[in-house]
């Protein structure tokens, strides 16, 4: 989406996370004060966000709730969904949907990880991401494993992502193949990856990467 | 680490990713231009994240893979291990381990998902990350799943931690619970967190949270 271009990364990842807290709220309106006590981040840092996507709604007694939210969908490209008082209890299910339903998604290394997020909520409740494929280059993986999704050899990636319109993909393969995985992905249509592998991958400035490495977060606990 | 507060997340992320960068280099110098082909960074931010940890050796014909290694590993608190070559082939195994031996780690909600990461390889390699316990609110799963770790209901928590002087977690709880969990988790003695939750944990200043949600990055990379 070209109206994020010059949202910084932090405040992308707060807005997202800002999103989901909305649809829960109950009220008309929230204050930055409220969204801090809410969240820890500071009330300064709230605003700046909220001036950044070129919000200025807010008043002294709070910014109304659902006009907010409808604001950062649209400039996130996301789109709210349903009633909110119908999900608000709808644990572990998503809370916003994307625009232009139809954001295929494959799953690509299907070892213990990635075989676990073919029964994740990803594609359940109000999300419109559908999983579209699972791929392993071990034919027998791929054979054994039991899901409701189509898996295939890696093979067959460049004609399955073209044939089914994928558009993106969830690396979870093994960090020695991961740059590789991803040369392949660009190469047959993916433009956004979230990579789960250890590895920097070096990609177009057009293709979106998310990068959640779980012992690099690790790393950053410490 | 208070050698930490002053470096943005950004920043810190790419060191993280740049230590496993440099240990599979097998030249003795590296230059920003080559860091960056590598990562795509560009080379002004590489040498500003450089300048912020206060390493200014940078030569024209570029910096020591190992003194720049070193001084990254120091300010990041993690500790560089073993032998390069050795290392350099390794894949999927942690390139390096953190600094007091003995980094003790629960995972937190053992779904499909919590139950991966039990096999994953967070400990192996030369990771000093031990696995000393997975816990769950539902006793049947703990009792059923089979691991090579302890596992225990989460109304064992806090006496558990304690006792594994336990200080780390990974939190793949459902979103209703996850809040609950950390306040839990924290009042236990747990001081670093990694999320992979949808939800924006409130936690005191003194504890650090890493958000890896799969969902949330899903959301980033449209």
């Amino acid at each position: 989406m070209s109206q994020l271009v010059n949202i910084p990364e932090a405040t992308r990842k707060r807005l997202v996370q800002l999103t989901n807290l909305l649809k829960l709220h109950q009220e008309n309106k929230i204050t930055s004060k409220k969204i801090s006590e809410l969240t820890g981040w500071s009330e300064t840092s709230i605003r700046h966000d909220l001036w950044l996507i070129g919000y200025n709604k807010g008043v002294s007694n709070g910014y109304e709730t659902q006009n907010l939210l409808q604001k950062i969908s649209e400039v996130l490209g996301i789109e709210t969904s349903g009633d909110i008082s119908n999900n608000s209890n709808a644990a572990g299910t998503d809370q916003i949907s994307v625009k232009n339903s139809g954001k295929n998604l494959c799953i690509v290394g299907l070892g213990r990880l990635g075989a676990a997020l073919l029964d994740e909520n990803l594609t359940g409740g109000s999300s419109n991401f559908h999983i579209k494929a699972g791929f392993d280059t071990n034919i027998y993986r791929v054979e054994i494993l039991r899901s409701i999704y189509s898996l295939y050899p890696a093979s067959e990636m460049n004609f399955v992502i073209k044939r089914e319109n994928i558009q993106y993909a969830i690396l979870t393969v093994a960090d020695k193949d991961a740059q590789t995985m991803a040369d392949r992905l660009i190469k047959a249509g993916i433009i956004g990856i979230v990579n789960m592998t250890n590895v920097v991958l070096k990609v177009p400035d057009s293709i979106k990467v998310e990068n959640i490495s779980i012992l690099n977060a690790l790393k950053l606990v410490i």
